[in-house]
């Protein structure tokens, strides 16, 4: 059972590398949402750039707080119900701070019973900000 | 003993469910290879589309396959060594058939003790491609 045991964690670690691996490397800036909290749950180093706030300061806080005059709660339902619509695939939102404005496209899906939104920003003036990411 | 295996299936489940969203999510055209086989373990639906083969005709099949003058090993040991050296991060390479070239970025990590090759594909022309992706 030990060695069972083991075997399933070693599994689970390499699905979790290959996550991780994908994340660091994908130059788009990506965010994990729990839809039940509103807290971001995962945050790549390209979000963290894009958001200019340390990761820790990312996870475990709302989405909501990334953005000028947008209230709890509410970004993430308006977010999920685009998610499941076909009309309107993105939604534009000012970064708190810096003032830059991104596009948010949200996908939602389910992953252990719970409802998670995966969101990609894309920046309004994307091309300056890919050529950085990409060096 | 059988409740727990159940829960770590599912735990594994949720950190492939993050990693195929992940995946089918992001514009940029993705592949997975083992360094062992040289053969596609994982290609995410931006990379068939860049390629121009269907997702059968890629996993199981060799990386060098999709591109024109390459050899069966010498492309995976290449873009390794490249992906560990810090002087040059990325290949230029031209896909067999439609005749697009695009450059390989690619990252080396190991996983279960395999080494693996995520290697992003990117079009040289790349603004043209990410606006289709993007509707």
């Amino acid at each position: 059972a030990q060695l069972s045991l083991e075997r399933d964690y070693e599994t689970q670690r390499e699905y979790d590398t290959r996550f991780r691996v994908l994340m660091e490397n994908t130059t788009e800036a990506v965010l994990f949402v729990s839809v039940l909290t509103g807290e971001i749950t995962e945050a790549n180093s390209a979000a963290v750039a894009l958001v200019d706030r340390p990761l820790e300061s990312l996870i475990g806080n709302q989405l909501s707080g990334c953005f000028e005059g947008r209230k709890r709660g509410d970004m993430v339902d308006a977010l999920a119900s685009q998610a499941i619509s076909d009309m309107n695939n993105k939604t534009k939102a000012d970064l708190r701070g810096n003032g830059g404005t991104v596009q948010i496209y949200p996908t939602l899906f389910r992953a252990a019973g719970e409802r998670v939104l995966l969101c990609r920003l894309v920046p309004e003036n994307k091309n300056a900000v890919r050529a950085d990411a990409l060096t």
